[in-house]
C-alpha cells in the first residue's frame, strides 16, 4: 500500500461540497483513496458514489433503504470519523448535523477538513480547545477562511485585522419592504456561488457572514471586534488580512468550491487543476466594495451581537436559524421572520458561559422547540 | 553594544528613498543604527543628516564641497557596502549609479535592500548569482516586489505567474499626438506615488513597468513570458501572484514606499507603523483593472523585447533610457523621443550573452555615447 496515498472520509457526500470534493479527488485519483462515505437522504446518488469509490465504511440517515452494500461496513459518522486508518475527514455536512462528527474527528487527532461552519460557531471552544490537545488539524473549506489561511501562510504573527468579503447575496439593494415579498425559489439563485440550500439562505440573509465571523474568531483566535464584513459582490476577493504593519494580503479566484477543498487536501503543496478557469483579468475589470445594510439585513448584527455574548448565545443563533430557513423554505414564514424569529430565540435564551457539548445539545433542542413554537404563535 | 541592533548604510540618503528610509529608521531607533550613509550634490541635506544620524562612513560625489565632518571617514560607496560591522545596505541611488555597490555588497554577503531597479535590470544573472554564492539576502523595495515577495511568504512553491500593477502614470488615456505634447513638470506629477525624478517619468513612459517585469524575473525566477502588467490607477493593490492551483494571492495598502521600506528591514518581524494611515474600505470603493495601451507607451513592449533576447539587450534600455529622460528633463527632446531613442539604441546594439560586469559597463557607456549622438542627430 502507497504510503503517499492519504485515506479519506467524507461525511455529507451526496450534497453540494461533499460532490465536489469527490470530483477533486477524482482528479487526484493516486494521492487519495476514499474510505468512508456518509450522506443523508440521497440514496441513489450514494450508491452511485458507492460504485465509483469503493469506500469500505459507509453510513446514511435514510432508515427506509438499509440496501446491502458487499465489501462495505454501515458504520455511524462519529465512528467513521475516527477510525485509525482514516487521514483526512472532510466535514462536508450542512447545519447542526455535523457537530459530534467534528469533534470524533478532532478527539481522534485527524486532519479535518471544515465546510460546515455551524459546529465551529456553535462548539468553537470545545473543538480548537481538543484539536489542540489531541494534535488535530483543522482545514477550514469555507472561501473566506480558506483565504484567511493562504494570506497567513508564513506569517509569523496573528493578523491585526480580518476583513471578510460578501457577494452580498440575492437580494443586495433590497428594502426592507421588499424583502418581505421574496420567495425561497429567488433566495436559493446565488448571483455567484453554486452551493447547499442552508447556507445559500443563509447568503440571502447575510447570516452566512455572521456565522463566519465566528468561525473566523475561532479558527484564527482574531477578537470578534477586529473582523469586519465588507460587500465585493463580484466574488473575486474571498477575504483580506490586514498585519501590525498596515500591509494586506488578499487571496482572489473565480467562485469555485473546489479550488478551496483542493487546497484543503493537498496543502502545503499546490496542485494544478485543469478543469477551474484561470482569472482573466481581461475579464475582471471593475471590483467594487462597500458596507453592508445591516438594517435590511439584521442576522449580520444579531450575530456579531451572539458573537461578543459568547457561551450558548452562538449555539441559539445557529439552532434558531437552522429552525427558520427550513420554515421558510417550506414557505411557512416570511423571509424576514427569520431574523425576527433569531432575535426572539436570542432574546428569550438564559446563556451558559464555557458550555460543555452537552450543555450545547441541550440548548440546541430547546431552541428549536421554542423557534417552532414562536413561529407558529405569530400565525 | 547591543546584538540585536542593526547596522545600516543607506546609499543615496538625500533622494526619496533614502530620505524615506530615515523616516522608517528614525521611528525604529532601537532596532537600528546608521552606520554609513551616501549621497550625490546635495550637499546641505546630507549635512543635516550626518548631523542627526551620526554615521562612521560618509560618501558623497559633489566635488566641490569636501568638507570636514568629525568622526566620519570618507569612503567611497562600494567599500562602504563591503564594510563587516554593516548588516544591511539599502540601494537607493537612481539609475545606474547604484551599480557597482550593489555587487560589493552583495559579493559581502550582506542584506541588501534595493530600490534601484537598474542594477538588477542590468546585472540581474551576476547579482543573482553572487547573492547566491555569497548567501547574500537580496531583499526587494520596490513596491511591487515588495508585494510579490509578501505573497510568496510560505509558499513553497514557484509562483506560476506574477501579475504586476501599474497606475498608469499622470497620462494614462493620453493618445500618441497628446504624449508628443507633454512637458518634464506634467511628467513629474505622478498621481499616486511619491518618487525621485527618474522612476517619475519613467512611471509616465511605462518604461519602469518594463524594468520591473525584468527585475521580477531575477528576483523570483520567473520566466519573462509569465510576467504580466495590468493598469490599476487606484494603486492599493501593488502586485499579484497566482500559483499552480490557480489560487492568486495580492497585496494592499496606500501607496506609501515607507511600507515596503519597513518590510524589507523588519521582515519576517511586522512592526507597527503608525504614521502610516490604515487602509479604509469606506474610501476605498472601487478597484479597476485594465490593459496597458501598449502603441501610446512603446517603451513596455521594448523593455519586454530586450528582456527576452537577454545578454546586453536590457543595459541598452536601462542606459539609452535614462540619456533619454535626461535630456527630456532638460527640455532638449519631446516625451515621446524617449521611446524613440531607446528604440533606435537597441536595433543598433551588438549583443553579448552573459556578459561580464566589465561587458555591462562597457556596454552602457557606449550606449550612453550612442544615445546622445541620435538625439543631436534629430536636431
Amino acid at each position: 500500500m502507497d504510503k503517499s496515498v492519504k485515506n479519506i472520509a467524507i461525511l455529507g457526500s451526496t450534497g453540494s461540497i461533499g460532490r465536489q470534493t469527490l470530483q477533486v479527488v477524482r482528479n487526484l485519483h493516486s494521492r487519495f483513496r476514499v474510505v468512508g462515505l456518509a450522506a443523508g437522504q440521497n440514496m441513489e446518488l450514494l450508491s452511485e458514489q458507492i460504485s465509483e469509490f469503493k469506500p469500505k465504511y459507509i453510513y446514511y440517515q435514510n432508515q427506509k433503504s438499509r440496501f446491502q452494500i458487499p465489501n462495505s461496513n454501515f458504520l455511524p459518522m462519529e465512528e467513521i470519523a475516527g477510525l485509525p486508518e482514516v487521514d483526512t475527514v472532510v466535514i462536508a455536512t450542512s447545519g447542526k448535523a455535523g457537530l459530534s462528527a467534528t469533534i470524533a474527528a478532532v478527539r481522534a487527532g485527524k486532519n479535518v477538513a471544515i465546510a460546515n461552519k455551524e459546529p465551529l460557531v456553535m462548539a468553537g471552544e470545545i473543538i480548537t480547545g481538543e484539536a489542540k490537545r489531541r494534535g488535530a488539524n483543522i482545514l477550514p473549506i469555507d472561501s473566506e477562511h480558506s483565504a484567511i489561511w493562504q494570506c497567513l501562510r508564513g506569517e509569523k504573527q496573528p493578523p491585526s485585522r480580518i476583513i471578510l468579503t460578501a457577494s452580498g447575496g440575492p437580494f443586495l439593494g433590497y428594502s426592507e419592504s421588499q424583502l418581505a415579498r421574496v420567495t425561497a425559489n429567488q433566495a436559493l439563485k446565488h448571483p455567484s456561488w453554486k452551493m447547499g440550500k442552508k447556507v445559500t439562505i443563509d447568503s440571502a440573509t447575510l447570516m452566512n457572514k455572521g456565522l463566519e465571523i465566528i468561525e473566523a474568531h475561532w479558527l484564527f483566535g482574531v477578537p470578534i471586534d477586529n473582523i469586519s464584513v465588507i460587500i465585493h459582490p463580484q466574488s473575486i476577493i474571498h477575504s483580506i488580512v490586514e498585519f501590525a504593519d498596515g500591509s494586506l494580503k488578499a487571496q482572489l479566484s473565480y467562485p469555485d468550491m473546489r479550488l478551496p477543498i483542493q487546497y484543503a487536501l493537498t496543502q502545503p503543496e499546490r496542485v494544478p487543476n485543469p478543469e477551474l478557469p484561470q482569472l482573466d483579468w481581461n475579464k475582471t475589470r471593475v471590483m467594487t466594495f462597500g458596507p453592508p445594510d445591516l438594517k435590511a439585513f439584521p442576522c449580520l448584527e444579531l450575530a456579531i451581537s451572539a458573537a461578543r455574548k459568547g457561551g450558548t448565545y452562538p449555539t441559539v443563533l445557529c439552532a434558531a436559524d437552522e429552525v427558520a430557513v427550513d420554515l421558510f423554505m417550506k414557505k411557512e414564514i416570511k423571509f424576514t421572520d427569520i431574523a425576527r424569529l433569531v432575535k426572539q430565540a436570542l432574546k428569550n435564551h438564559k446563556p451558559i458561559t464555557h458550555p460543555t457539548l452537552e450543555d450545547i445539545t441541550e440548548t440546541d433542542e430547546r431552541t428549536r422547540k421554542l423557534t417552532l413554537k414562536l413561529a407558529r404563535k405569530k400565525k
